[in-house]
């Protein structure tokens, strides 16, 4: 059976993974994030090299590589837009890729065989991806996948395809404005989404809740002021039940429930699918932005509602996904 | 060459016409809107025989009909969140034309030619199918119409189909909340877009402006307090040159510019096409917001911007489209 190769480049690791269409995994690896242009094309075919050296005689069976990156890749292969990660703005994968790839099959004895196909896409494009072949979005033609991380992130499934987008830019989610008297954004406008319902947005609605006053376990667990607080102080503060963390978190679920219906009003999505690191925390950050969202939205609730479930695959969405492209499971 | 009837319920006429694959129209008509479900489908059997009887010996040519209907469609042909026209609400449209279209086709003699295609739909969808069969989204196989009405409507094209959704219900763009301070919809939810960037928004900031002691002259023109001022009473001052009148122009530009970007950002499209009864206050109305799209939005300007243009078909949209679905014409 054929096996594809997927590689997803995250903000700490690169994970890579062989798979077959069946999503049985036959190898996986990891290496350190990239810090350059040079680092990102290194590490992703060190990567492919060793996932090559575990599969062995199985080596001959790769039809294809599925990157996901953590940006927007354009028509010509070239990233744009990567928010946490500027040192790899601009690669242009495809140009950077095809030799070292070339040496790489050579190395493993696979210079006679059928060239590899090599899709490359955004990283929420590819977790969408491997929730619709492998995980909770298996059979639906509409579906949204989004990431809840350091920022927002997503990919949409429409008609049963990829929404790309005309320019491949599309599923940007993280950057519909839900508050127009919102904090900036770094991409320039005013109350993006992923300034409130992200890891960033938890630590900026609890620097809010220090501004007014409170917060005080929030700066002890974070060992310093306000602009210590990140998200992750919210999560132990409210598991120690902290009165002002758990406030963090309503207001984080308000924001949440209004991104997630917009999403249902705009495209309908036969379910909504919350993945990314997050959603670890489970039902304490997430319970009452679903609570609200059920309450408030006309799809959160009744016989038209558009449900919000938790991704399948968790961290290796993205990778899972970055095969399923590589083995040209998803259209 | 096949002809399609194409009927749109608006809120003040049921608009038809008759036109072919090209879009060559041969017969228009008009009837009273209807107020009830009963009266709904007199108003559409009405508008068909007049249609048919335009048309002459042409009638044999009719292979289909599309409606545009003031809600949302569902599988079964139900009619819901009908928000501006209440008693129509619930119409079960497939069902109840049946029999009253045969009555007609045999009244015209075509009782033997063949059983005509039905299509009913969203009436922003309508005007999106109609965009892309006939007009501004001609070839583009990313593309989203925006109504900008009383409220806020909207079709989705995507990978050259258009997006319903999993329950037909997709498209709702009106009711994507852009301020969560805002005030409340009809859907329920707080800061809908359509609040803001519709006639109704333009009324509602009116009022804001007043309740801040000014648009004595929007008040003069509505002939009462600011609960009587409405949109036209804003686009008439502003022609005037009035300051207050412009002020809320602006603030109308800045909420019109966020859905907007919103838009591109989520499904980056071709282009953003603009319809609706708004549209014919021209640039007075809609310079500022479209200034503010392309100065503050990553999609606004450069090399991948998402350009927003103006509808061609003007108030046929809708019945344009909907002959287009009746013919089969938009997938």
């Amino acid at each position: 059976m054929a096996v594809g190769l997927g590689l997803d480049v995250g903000g700490t690791k690169v994970l890579g993974c062989a798979l077959d269409a069946r999503g049985t995994v036959a190898a996986e690896v990891r290496v350190p994030s990239p810090k350059t242009q040079d680092g990102a094309v290194d590490a992703l075919v060190a990567c492919v090299r060793e996932l090559l050296h575990e599969l062995g005689p199985g080596s001959g069976e790769v039809t294809g590589i599925g990157l996901g990156l953590p940006g927007l890749v354009d028509e010509d292969g070239v990233l744009h837009e990567t928010a946490n990660m500027h040192g790899v703005e601009g690669l242009s994968v495809r140009a950077s890729l095809a030799s070292r790839l070339e040496e790489v099959r050579a190395g493993a004895g696979l210079s006679g065989s059928a060239p590899w196909r090599l899709a490359a896409d955004n990283d929420g494009a590819c977790a969408a991806a491997g929730e619709l072949a492998f995980g909770a979005a298996r059979g639906c033609s509409d579906a949204v996948v989004v990431t809840l991380g350091t920022g927002i992130g997503g990919g949409i499934i429409a008609n049963g395809r990829m929404l790309r987008g005309a320019r491949r830019f599309a599923a940007e989610i993280g950057h519909m404005v839900v508050d127009v008297h919102g904090p900036p954004c770094g991409c320039g406008r005013i109350g993006c989404w992923e300034q409130f319902a992200s890891g960033t947005g938890l630590a900026h609605l609890a620097r809010e809740r220090c501004a007014e006053g409170g917060g005080a376990r929030l700066c002890t667990l974070a060992g310093g002021g306000p602009e210590a607080v990140r998200g992750e102080h919210v999560v132990t503060a409210a598991r120690e039940g902290d009165p002002d963390a758990l406030a963090v978190i309503e207001a984080f679920g308000r924001y949440l429930a209004t991104g997630l219906a917009n999403l249902a009003e705009i495209l309908d999505p036969a379910r909504i699918i919350l993945g990314g690191g997050l959603v670890q925390a489970g039902d304490l950050l997430l319970g009452p932005g679903l609570a609200t969202y059920a309450a408030t939205s006309r799809r959160g609730s009744g016989a038209r509602s558009v449900p919000v479930v938790i991704a399948e695959l968790g961290e290796r969405a993205g990778a899972y996904g970055a095969a399923a492209l590589g083995l040209d499971l998803v259209p």
